[in-house]
């Protein structure tokens, strides 16, 4: 695929998770560049319903921006970078801030795992890391490398990482991956917490489920297909 | 009704259970054919709300295509075949992951009952069936032959099964029946989740209700012709 | 007002209440005819979405069509010719289905009562009715005289009336006021299921706030110029 | 910023919070005059989402209209006047009944605390305040200076207020900054109630983090922007 068409799935993969309720005002989806992978793309900073293919900016795995012409930059961008900088098998990440898994970040009893089949991309383990741990009082943003690495070191070699009281951060090895994974976390979530109220025990994805689900990820060319006409995206 | 008027409900059911958040980009409904009850209609693998006439294909109940035109097929169509093969009774299935009744497939306390009187078509019981009893961990789809028998079987004589951790599978007596099971199945378990929480015993349709009910299944039509409405076609 | 203006008042109202999801396929409100307190106007069996002008069909309190001409009729109309005829001071009749409210009338303990101060409207006392206390086991549909009695006994001075696995009866003095207590019936029980499940007590209207409430009544008059712009109605 | 550019982000503003599901028919928005700040604008009685320049009325800080020309007049203008009078610092109120957030008024219990980083805004503490504990029994509507003066009391130097069985009034720094408030006090509350049903503890964020927060305030900008595109406004 051409850097161009690359970057045109970016902007739809915006749209998307915009529509998807996977981000509101807030969140960001980012890529790998294909040919040289100590670069990604980012959008500026605008909500990811507005990006358009002018905002994209390159970036290199510092966050420095390769060529800004002006355009404003998300302040959490380490976020990116670092995950890029750890985990050559990562092309492509989400941050966002679904009102469905944020419960999961600050209930100390709850734990977010898979109970749907199309969700294992999300993976068997998804750790929750909290800012707090080694940067005290903060914002709660990543907006140094240092706090990036952080995170990134957080995430480990899973699929997620919950940000305490913030949200999450989801890697995935394509756009339309790291977009599936995003979506799914947030319909998983809104499951679980239902079923967690039911009274009794869930029933979780076992371990070899997992592993058969993702190693067949079957569907993902028709969710995208639906999400992209959803959005509203013709072409 | 001719096969293609047939057809065209078909479609138009497609795009229902998509509008109505039966389905979102997985799912599907097929009829059995009105002239060979060993022959079935579905779609081919395309999300329902994008599915339109071309994309329908005849399949025998081996779920073999009569002819395929290079269309992609869904993987699970084995639920439809072994359905028809086992209940002459059926005419239309749905199968789905509605969000409101995966959790009672998961938490093992709750149990899927009626509670509201437009909801009884779902059937006074609805077992639960998991993929793993008989083969062990699997992607959870049900694309063999073998595995579409063993959900048929837990299918039994009812009208909605369960699917752990992945969904459910509803038999209708027409495409109209199967769709108004399968958005009443999604209501009812919305409902009936709400009046668990509230405490105390939940009152749930007797057996003589359920059995008035489904003899008289007032209203049907006006819901079909809502739906189709909404659902932006004008036909 | 005239016949001519209420009866498109009455086209209105069934907007705003599928608009508003007071409604789905199913429910119907009526209004008592102006000028013959022994005759009411109801639409024929149509979703309140899909309502027009030539839908609406007189009745006698009877529920006895004055002049059918052809058009299909709701079986439930027993609930608005009952209701009409035990309480002179009703003018218009909301029966509906809001996924709210169901659980009320389900859930043993749970009582709906007003927390929210528009909501005052709905009533201190709420009574729920159950068909099978005096018909056995029926599919739940109020289709006779002496079902219709029944409710409206159920139903008594108040202004709601929950109907056990199946919804409510709302009484009003106007149309705007049946269309105001249905769409806050649903609105108090959505916020009232919340704060029974935060674990402590919960604080309801008092009587004398309900009784200030429903003298003063403000914001009706807004709040039908906001549902009836949002219903699509520029008129 | 004139006059003229504030009263357009006033309008802006009530669109903003109709789209957004911060108010229904009932709630509405203020700003204090930029040169006076004994006067401030606030809308004539009519929802938000319709709400035009023309609608838009001067007050003094008692609440009288400086020039009304025939127009209705929200009877709750007290709550701004009174804010306005004892808190200089504020420069925009916002008043309303958000669903999500009410519960947390009546549920003696919960107290509703920032959860999420974006909501910090709102403020460690939020009091409740009771119209009862003064004025007993009353329509629970604010309409009196001394009802007003005795909420600004129950506000004190905080930046929410919630008030018993009616909803919330937010005192911010500016039009953006109440706007911001009020949505995302709508979004913590729904998301710490889905937190508070997990069963464990619930993480709040920590006084430090809030101050951190509010200094910095990032992303108000991208969040307008955002919000004014949803809302259906190009200008």
């Amino acid at each position: 695929m051409s850097t161009a068409d690359l970057l045109r799935d970016l902007v739809t993969a915006n749209r998307i998770i915009a529509h998807e309720g996977v981000v509101d005002a807030y969140g960001h989806i980012s890529v790998r560049h294909p040919e040289r992978s100590d670069r990604f793309f980012l959008s500026g900073s605008r909500s990811p319903e507005l990006v358009t293919l002018d905002d994209i900016i390159e970036y290199d795995l510092d966050c420095n921006p390769i060529d800004l012409r002006g355009r404003t930059q998300y302040t959490e961008r380490p976020i990116h970078g670092a995950i890029y900088r750890r985990r050559p098998d990562v092309r492509s990440v989400v941050h966002n801030h679904a009102y469905e898994v944020i419960p999961f970040t600050v209930a100390q009893n709850a734990k977010l795992r898979p109970v749907l089949h199309v969700a294992a991309g999300i993976g068997a383990e998804i750790p929750v890391w909290d800012i707090r741990h080694r940067f005290g009082d903060t914002n709660l943003l990543v907006t140094t490398i240092a706090q990036g690495d952080d995170l990134a070191q957080g995430l480990g070699a899973n699929r997620v990482v919950l940000m305490r009281g913030h949200g999450a951060a989801i890697a995935g090895i394509s756009i339309q991956d790291s977009v599936h994974t995003s979506a799914h976390l947030k319909i998983n979530a809104k499951i679980q917490a239902e079923a967690m109220r039911m009274g009794g025990d869930v029933v979780y994805l076992s371990e070899g489920e997992i592993a058969e689900m993702r190693r067949t990820s079957a569907g993902h060319a028709r969710a995208w297909e639906y999400w992209t006409r959803r959005a509203g995206i013709t072409g």
